[in-house]
């Protein structure tokens, strides 16, 4: 498969957000400009990422609100759930373990991981946590789609090693490092630290 | 001000994390190409990125890493930490307030809260959380410069409405919703669904 425009991929989970909430309100169908307008875009490029999800509207009336969705989640994987593994249980991996709404958005946490012995033998939000000593094992045993690492700085390198020699193809990262995986692994690296270096910096040539 | 290149500042923590860590080991300077290489990234985005928060070097030996991690620091104005409310301190808030490394990254909460009576009047992470109905009061007097939001889905637009008529100029959210806000105010959307989202199309195009 070919990968569309990766905003346009970025931009999909806020049109279905929108149009779960027509669906809620009763609506069925919905045009492209309709939908752009309560997103915030223009409503070319609403268009054109919808295109790439291979949905079709009809000329005048716009999109099936219901089939739509459907379309989008097909082509996110949203309708198909990875089996996730998390590494690292602390705050921030308890609170992804327990985050409703990765349920609906393609990640299915099947196990937990952490080094330290405290957190292990127990369950957070229903996934049981596991040693790290028996990652590799699980994961040749369950073969989870997805790694996600909530690992402290300095250790998530060794994990997304592990994961590679395991197999595991997606890795999910909110660690600070930069990761070095072989090219047919990818890595996705969520990073508060620039978000927030963004806000800061952005915020100062406001008036405030 | 004006703001320099957005990419541009989104990495300025990575060089910050390695300047950190060069200087753990004993390290004194260091030139753009070593950082570079360091962060998997070209020489000449490293130089520029660097420019933009003035940081000089010097020619045949680099920067000194001392001089230039409190330059970045200063640019990001992470060495004047910004006081910050949370509203919303569930799973994901709760995470943000423990999470020990925002601490250093410009962001000092100082009060939380949550609509639900079951969450208020206890500490979470050493921070007191307050019902909603003391919000206005405590953003002026207190006038934090940054809101954090984690409210479920479908709260986050009111909330950021009450922290724009507080007078707050920031507010980084975690909410799947697209916010609305007068032009003097900063938001900043971090955006779990998009990265899962990206994740797990990239994934797609390479060999499983």
């Amino acid at each position: 498969m070919r990968v569309g425009n990766l905003p346009g991929i970025r931009r999909l989970p806020i049109y279905l957000n929108l149009l779960r909430q027509m669906r809620g309100e009763g609506r069925d169908t919905v045009s492209a400009a309709a939908l752009a307008e309560q997103a915030g875009f223009v409503a070319s490029v609403v268009r054109k990422d919808i295109e790439m999800t291979g949905a079709a509207g009809t000329t005048g009336i716009g999109f099936n609100i219901d089939i739509l969705i459907g379309d989008i989640e097909a082509f996110l994987g949203w309708d198909n759930p990875h089996d996730a593994f998390l590494v690292g249980a602390g705050n921030l991996g308890g609170a992804l373990l327990g985050h409703r709404e990765l349920a609906g958005h393609g990640l299915k946490f099947v196990a937990a991981f952490d080094a330290d012995p405290g957190k292990t033998g127990r369950r957070v939000h229903g996934i049981e946590v596991f040693p790290m000593e028996k990652f590799s094992d699980l994961s040749r045993r369950i073969r989870p789609g997805v790694v996600v690492l909530t690992v402290p700085a300095g250790h998530a390198q060794e994990v997304a090693d592990l994961a590679v020699a395991a197999g595991i193809g997606r890795i999910w990262s909110f660690a600070a490092e930069i990761l070095r995986v072989p090219p047919h692994v990818t890595v996705q690296r969520e990073d508060l630290a620039a978000g927030l270096a963004e806000l800061l910096v952005r915020g100062k040539s406001r008036p405030s």
